[in-house]
């Protein structure tokens, strides 16, 4: 896996609706009945309620997020329809622009064509530098320089004067972005459900584990629940 | 307009996320800002943004509802599709089964196929009593005498073993039902904008009205914003 | 179960968007590639999407149904919020009452609450008739009667010149409603996997059911996929 | 604006489903009635439903489109959460790179943050050549340079083992994606109602734009009705 010291973003808990009661008591609605305190009968239910996929109780619990990611990242997280999301807009501000850098990269998996492995690679990359000379210097540093490039070319069209929304379109896709994103405690599961997997991209594990640890602590009961049948 | 001590439904507020502040934060999100008071710009940029139509900032704030009405009613307000809801189920319960009675009725327009007058009637109907006699009673006295026969019925069918799901399709739709409604600020305002309104049913302005005082009481910038445009 | 006699609706495909190749398509967009005929690995493909919950390439395909049901089996169907329905409207118009009767009704089961069981019975029902007399009648008859009872209550309340919109809140959740119902394929599945389900309300696993053949001759590709991990 | 030969991308109707008259019957179902052809009345209803937010009947008619797009572009596009997306995934396939290169630049708008004016400008741009010497060009070329040098490095990144989910990091936002795009008819006018406005960045309103006469063509009442609401 990638280097644990690359800084691949952040999440921050913002806000958070409800409890593991409220999932109970959302349920115990169909009965016409209402718990003041979680007993282990309520523990058993939320468990029966997940296996059994009766989705509706775990929605009137909603989850708001502070979330830092590179774009690609923040791009997979957004095909999650039922999520709210306000992001920082580069056609408003070009303040701020940062670059994801990881210090080491995974291989290319001959199997899964999707998939990468877990072998760590830092290989000398043989690029162009200027009109005829080359340079030898390793993928780590390659990503450096193409950031640093980029964010300079990025302020040399806006000194310019060309606008923000066409300068933006030269910066990569490790540029960090910011978003705040909310959903109820059935979509926050369905995205982990997806997101903390070995399918997943490892970036987007690494949000996604940081997500599961939050909800665990707001929801140990329904995160139990979860955990048992999904195997996060 | 039907008599102001007909009880037709309530709401209460469970529980709540955000304020007009995290309404104005979340739009600032674009720009990369966060404030912590609500200033005299947030309560412009909040009329800005719903004026135009900028809606995702308001979904990250949450509403959670309990509400008794008539299953007409509850119909109408779940065919909101963005909104959340847990109901007490006929299929497992036959208690506490009370019914809507008017003590007045509209009358029919004749101009608008789909709308009542505020014209108040309780006309004498003329109902089969028995097999021979007729009866002549008041509609509000038909209307209590259906709900009784419903509930006999339904409660004779109970006790001769036959299945609650079944049982229940001979209640009338003024059967009250009881449910939990959660919904983001942004639909919580798009329902009153088309159930706080002349157009809707009268029993469903009730609903509405009293759901609009209480948002106006949680989110008295953007409920202002929100009436400006909607005249709700 | 009961009676296959017994009148509980009906369900009709009104149009159609897609095919099994156009799901298998709209996953290759992934690889950049388009088939022009279903090959064997397409149908490999989808069984693999389904396996594995890459439910995206099924919502590209379309359905669209004119559903007629007891009001009871619409409201659940409408829980479905991914759906797109319109119904006829009581508030519009008074014509064409129908009211499901069914001729046999199944017991009410003790270990699930909310189920009944297969036995199929017709008890003879003590009701209140008139003041003073009492009559034995089947239960079958009794719905009979209490659908006659209804709709004289409904017309007369009408007659009197009683609005539409309160009049029918007498009706009984035995009214038959029309709607029609448009949903993509994956949210037509996700219906099916739910209530084409011993589980279901046995008049809902008849609309299910007759729903399924119809996705099975549309889709046969998708639906044999489905209906390997659903067991529908 | 930009130069019309500037190629921003393509849009192509895929399938189709429903027609004019397909609005109007869905609407009708309110009242029972069905026509089979459409009339001028069933013209009027169309516009009064659009007037007056009556939008279910707009949802039972879908069109799927494939779209060819600077990834900046299918990102605002994929924020309207009501359609269904399938996308050429980087993570997949490295083949067929091309990148977005305006041969015009619009200038940042003093006023409105968010917008560039419809001035046209290609400045000449100082940048970094190699390690010591500085190069002038156009900002253009500048592009072109940034385009051709991220895709040299890409598969630079590639031919070294290095999986493609990371590599795809340093390709710019100019790079064009092609996904298909599929929504029932009111989610794709809500989609023109915002994008195929002046606000929206022109790259934008030019697949707005092209969407519209799509949509006219096929769906010609409706468009007009919509079109004299909201003045797209």
């Amino acid at each position: 896996m990638t280097d644990s010291n690359d800084y691949a973003g952040s999440i921050e808990l913002l806000d958070c609706m409800g409890s593991d009661l409220d999932v109970a008591n959302a349920a115990r609605v169909s009965f016409g009945v209402e718990h003041s305190e979680l007993t282990d009968r309520d523990i058993k239910l939320i468990k029966y309620l997940w296996e059994h996929k009766h989705s509706t109780p775990f929605e009137h619990c909603v989850l708001k997020f502070r979330i830092e990611a590179p774009m690609f990242i923040a791009k997979q997280h957004m095909r999650h329809r039922t999520w709210s999301y306000n992001e920082i807009s580069r056609r408003y501000t070009s303040e701020n622009i940062t670059m994801y850098s990881p210090s080491k990269f995974r291989q290319q998996a001959s199997s899964n064509r999707q998939a990468s492995t877990s072998n760590l690679v830092d290989p000398v990359i043989d690029i162009v530098a200027g009109e005829r000379s080359s340079l030898e210097i390793t993928a780590t540093d390659c990503l450096k320089k193409n950031a640093e490039d980029s964010v300079k070319l990025y302020e040399a069209l806006l000194a310019k004067g060309i606008c923000r929304e066409q300068a933006r379109g030269i910066l990569p896709q490790n540029t960090f972005t910011k978003y705040i994103a909310t959903a109820n405690l059935l979509n926050v599961l369905k995205f982990l459900a997806l997101r903390d997997k070995p399918e997943a991209q490892y970036e987007m594990q690494l949000l996604a584990k940081a997500m599961s640890t939050i909800v665990k602590e707001k929801f140990p009961v329904v995160f139990s629940a979860f955990n048992k049948v999904e195997e996060v």
